[in-house]
């Protein structure tokens, strides 16, 4: 297992290739909770997500030999964009296996940094059989989105940077979607915090972490029809040692409760976040009790949102 | 006429009282402008728009006796939110008078930042009048939203500390609505800037500042229809020989030129401003040419936008 060293190191390799991103607070936000509310936002972090610290440190990490054949992934998100820019910045090329499914407009982005795009049927056997396939073709490294010790460990730099601007965070609040953001950040608070507790934050409607969690084994979803799209994936086999031993707890919210909150992250912080960054701020509202008069960080984890759809 | 003295003096006095925006950034948004832009972020301001910091110096230069009997202005945009916060904040009431036809959601911010609203018929002798009998009634004071020296003085630290953070700007673009933000900047790039040029943005649609400037007499808008709703004022005679003597030149956007810089900013820098704010940056793409590899400071002047009517 990992300890403070690497994850200090991790920051320092990517340091100079992502933002050290602002912590945002807000009055009113810290009112209606009853907590200091500390929301580190990722919405600012280079492509606007923090997905491009695991992505700048995976590539980082791989020998010259091997950046010189590429990386290959698939994901239809963020990981899409951040591996693209992440390997155009580091001057490595990017394949990008993703659903046909996938809006024009996100494809766009990852062609725009870069990134080689091939389409594949919406599935994820389709989705593996042809990264598969890249991979023997080109001798590119296949990088898992989420599931991956050196995404885990460039993820893990948010919360690093976010306890050294406030050492005293009793809880930090982090959204669950593949685990590899909540992995990194209970990674961060057990080496850094001062007995500083993980809560990670899930919709109702793709609760497989929260099921995880409770049945020692991973759970999937049978549907993820959630508006925090980002959310809708699963854990995997090396973040979720990571997440039963250093994560204090999974919050589950409503469906109902996730675009409120939302709302009130971007009319009261002034900021563009995704669906999947109010769903941790929900969690909050729903824990009150338990948050009232500590100093909670919140991890707003990105801000690539279609202004053409947004639920209100 | 002030100078640096005063200038700084006033920072000084209202720094206790008020937000240091963050300046933000955008590596695409440079390249489409060929300039390096510096967006002074005033939508992350207390109350979330640039008026709270002439609010707060308006009401501390008041003296005691002054203070008692409280403040009223009359606005249905967001100095009516200023003033308030800024009298609540500094314990003096305060009167705000509003058009009747101002939406629930406007007069409901301003009574939750403590005003005490006053409806009228939606014309500037009503406004007035009414200003006017609360003022002898009650003995407040009466503070203008933009032509008063106070305000104009208060207005000024935003650019202030821009130019405290970046002082080799070369130009300064600020949106022009009623004056009293331009004139503010003007008067910092003056004493502060080293050869500094401002620039003031404004709607083709509410062009009363660039006729003003050019016949040297204060011109009024015969309709004002335009998507930037702050910027539908005109110039006052404290403001506007501000903006004769140190203002360069008034550059006018055409109406589909702002939703379009709205979503830029929104998109590339991850934040909620409002149209007024899009118009100095969509001013910035329109004077490439002159801007080209220059530094420029852009002013972000508010975030409150009805997230319910967003013109995308």
């Amino acid at each position: 297992m990992v300890g403070a060293e690497e994850l200090l190191e991790c920051h320092k390799t990517i340091a100079p290739h992502i933002h050290r991103t602002p912590v945002l607070t807000s009055r009113l936000l810290n009112q209606m909770v009853g907590a200091s509310l500390y929301f580190k936002c990722e919405n600012f972090q280079r492509m606007g997500a923090f997905k491009m610290r695991g992505a700048i440190q995976a590539i980082m990490q791989l020998p010259e030999e091997k950046r010189a054949k590429g990386v290959v992934t698939h994901s239809s998100g963020n990981f899409a964009q951040a591996l693209s820019l992440a390997a155009q910045s580091l001057g490595v090329k990017a394949y990008i296996v993703m659903p046909r499914t996938a809006t024009a407009v996100k494809k766009r982005a990852v062609i725009g940094y870069g990134g080689e795009v091939y389409d594949c049927d919406p599935n994820l056997q389709a989705r593996e059989s042809l990264s598969k396939e890249i991979e023997e073709k080109t001798g590119a490294t296949f990088i898992h989105p989420s599931n991956d010790m050196n995404v885990i460990l460039g993820n893990s730099t948010a919360a690093t940077e976010l306890l050294q601007d406030y050492p005293d965070l009793e809880v930090i609040l982090c959204p669950v979607g593949g685990g590899g953001l909540v992995a990194g950040t209970a990674l961060s608070a057990h080496f850094f915090g001062k007995n500083c507790r993980v809560i990670g934050a899930e919709p109702m409607k793709a609760d497989d972490a929260y099921r995880s969690f409770h049945s020692g084994k991973i759970e999937s979803n049978e549907t993820a029809d959630t508006v925090a799209d980002g959310l809708r994936t699963m854990l995997g086999d090396i973040n979720f040692p990571i997440i039963r031993k250093y994560v204090s707890a999974i919050e589950r919210v409503e469906e109902d409760d996730i675009v409120p909150a939302m709302r009130l992250i971007w009319e009261r912080l002034k900021i563009t976040a995704e669906p999947s960054c109010a769903v941790p701020f929900a969690a909050a509202l729903q824990l009150k009790e338990e948050l009232r008069g500590k100093k909670v960080g919140i991890i707003i984890s990105g801000g690539n949102v279609d202004l053409e759809n947004l639920p209100f």
